[in-house]
């Protein structure tokens, strides 16, 4: 039987109604003769309620416990999901991640799939269940123990088990209906995407388009899973939402697919750094020891050897990252004359397959901040993403300018 | 080294404070010595929540799916215990039930515990693990699934591992201090036992005393665990609480240890019933079937070839009791003449061993309620034990008077 994966995140199942409302979906695909897997988050609010205790019991918490405490959500939905679905007569059974098992690594709270073996899943299948409700976020690790893969872990779950199941497609439920060619609340003429590559989405996903999991989008890539973002609040087609695919599978496109922004950004600028070989990674060592996520790399022209390093990070982690380098300049690995921050910056890039065979997006790009009299801070480049740090104020401006002058607002 | 069980019920780990206020308990024992297996249910009121998701989703719930929501919340607890344990520096770690193993039979949500094998927690306190906690309540049945052992069944996980761990005590932390002599809030007079025996704890338990589960106390009694019920609230010293122990374990007794009672009784009279061979079984055999828990039996002297049969039950069963004779009747299994109903008695009874070795308590007892011009509706008797069915409104009173009759409230 062709076999599909439902995956419903945490506002999708909130409640025993939306339970219900879930179910309804799973057993329509059921009716259309798939077997299915669901794969549940914990009602939305749970997560962050344990998570809460372990932090307040445990401030520098053993991961161990934290995943056995933390997962326990997602049990609870996944069993009130088979009990509804058996209610609608829907052959159905719970599975937790030890149960079926989705074996992980140790890594406790970010812990990474390794295997999942179809043996006890499928066997059940034979014996006449339609759908196998599986707790998401969770595994087990090779000592026995429950792990935890991170936030947003079921998407990367749901993923894992459309590759080990050969499933037709993965179908990521969520409080949105798919993905735009922007954010809607900041451009209303944003445009739902029907089909958006691979490599898009991982782009859009980590410059902070909050849809999908990172993580999930490279698994689906990697395995060639067909992922899809939809709506569990509306009556759904076989083509609503936006289907996530291989590049080949889009016929028509924009050469630019979305513009994303990340709107807490700092700007950090080492001043007059003597400049040799090895000086980059006596800067981003330390950086990286003391947990900053640098983003963006700038060096400018050295003079009389010395040079401005500057680069980018989170805004919050910016009080870590001036300690890190006051403690290498103290210790002498560094040297440097300042270190100047810019708290008042965002990021908004560019997203799209396009423009490996188009040239001219970065410079229609900064002529469209340009007009708008939008000053460029940092630039940076990769084969299908141009991002650049800006005044945080006209944030919103330049991703509404970006919109209409690569005409996202009509579809290709 | 020597090991203690101590167990925590919903009060007691009802929240961050409570965990934390039950964990310097366990420190305290591991400071004396002691290795602890700690087993712990859920944080109180989330069993009722989480019962009350699964009823609402599905009434007539499959049991499997219900252990594996119900059981989620003892899996919080346990794991928040063992994280508040390390935070004082005791070395500790969580353990679900399917990670113990705990294996039981299939019976879901009322299942036996068939074995505890010791190896993988007796590794881990080899490797320096001074406490282990346990998720009571639940257990793996032999198809790999989640199971639980019916309310308050930590209670019998507890003994359970006391036993299987040669365990020096099994201690019940729980809201009150110790087993009474009667129900404070009905007799003042009330005196908690230093000690009981294990048979007239599990009379005192089944009459309605609900400080121990009935099967924990069987559990102990085969085993002989010495088990200790005390309080999560107050400071205990070594011989704080009661213990529950064996007969020849207790130097002097009362000839009556307590005065239990049971408010919520009906009497049930099937007047002039067929007296014939097998009767009974054909009266008993369909109220079995229609699950009404028949407690106190009684046949009248008969007459020309009828009886009068009375039996009790618990008050809200009458409506169904009803409708199983008068189907059995309809189905000609029985004959009889009308049946009477009286929804407003009580059960009150008087337990102790010493009656194995004393006359007279029956008669004393009686008296007793004569004196106080109670009339007595139906008696029963066993070994250690005289119940009697008597106006509810009488209730109260008929208990101080029992109290009052059997010196109880002096120590032996």
């Amino acid at each position: 039987m062709p076999l599909l994966v439902m995956k419903f995140g945490g506002t999708s199942v909130a409640d025993l109604d939306r339970i219900r409302n879930a179910a309804e979906k799973v057993k329509r695909e059921v009716e259309r003769g798939y077997d299915v897997i669901v794969i549940v988050s914990a009602m939305s609010g749970k997560t962050n309620e344990l998570v809460g205790w372990v932090e307040e019991t445990s401030p520098m918490f053993d991961a161990r416990e934290y995943d056995a405490v933390v997962s326990s959500g997602e049990i609870v939905t996944a069993g009130l999901m088979s009990l509804t679905l058996q209610e609608m007569d829907v052959p159905a059974r719970s599975w937790q991640g030890w149960q079926v098992p989705l074996k992980t690594t140790s890594a406790h709270s970010a812990a990474r799939i390794e295997e999942i073996p179809r043996e006890n899943i499928d066997a059940k299948f034979a014996e006449g269940m339609r759908v196998a409700v599986v707790a998401g976020f969770q595994g087990i690790s090779p000592e026995g123990r429950v792990t935890t893969l991170g936030r947003g872990g079921s998407d990367t779950t749901a993923v894992a088990f459309a590759a080990a199941f050969d499933a037709e497609r993965c179908d990521i439920y969520t409080d949105v209906d798919g993905v735009y060619t922007t954010d809607p609340r900041i451009e209303d003429k944003a445009r739902k995407l029907d089909k958006i590559a691979f490599e898009e989405m991982l782009e859009l996903a980590s410059l902070g388009a909050k849809v999908l999991q990172t993580r999930s989008v490279e698994l689906a890539m990697r395995f060639k899973v067909k992922l899809r973002v939809l709506s569990s609040f509306e009556e759904n087609t076989e083509n609503s939402g936006t289907l996530v695919c291989d590049e080949e599978d889009i016929m028509e496109k924009n050469v630019v697919s979305g513009v994303a922004y990340s709107r807490d950004e700092a700007k950090m600028t080492l001043i007059s750094v003597a400049d040799r070989p090895g000086i980059a990674a006596a800067i981003f060592g330390p950086l990286a020891e003391a947990g900053v996520n640098v983003d963006m790399i700038v060096q400018n022209i050295s003079e009389e050897g010395r040079t401005d390093m500057t680069f980018s990070c989170p805004v919050n982690q910016v009080g870590r990252a001036e300690q890190a380098m006051q403690k290498a300049k103290e210790d002498g690995d560094i040297n440097f004359g300042s270190l100047i921050a810019d708290t008042d910056v965002a990021k908004v890039s560019v997203v799209g397959i396009g423009m490996r065979s188009h040239a001219g997006v970065a410079s229609q790009m900064f002529q469209a901040l340009s007009s708008e009299g939008i000053n460029i801070k940092v630039i940076t480049t990769s084969e299908i993403k141009i991002s650049v740090l800006i005044d945080r104020k006209y944030m919103e401006l330049a991703v509404q300018a970006l919109h209409d002058a690569f005409g996202l607002d009509k579809a290709a």
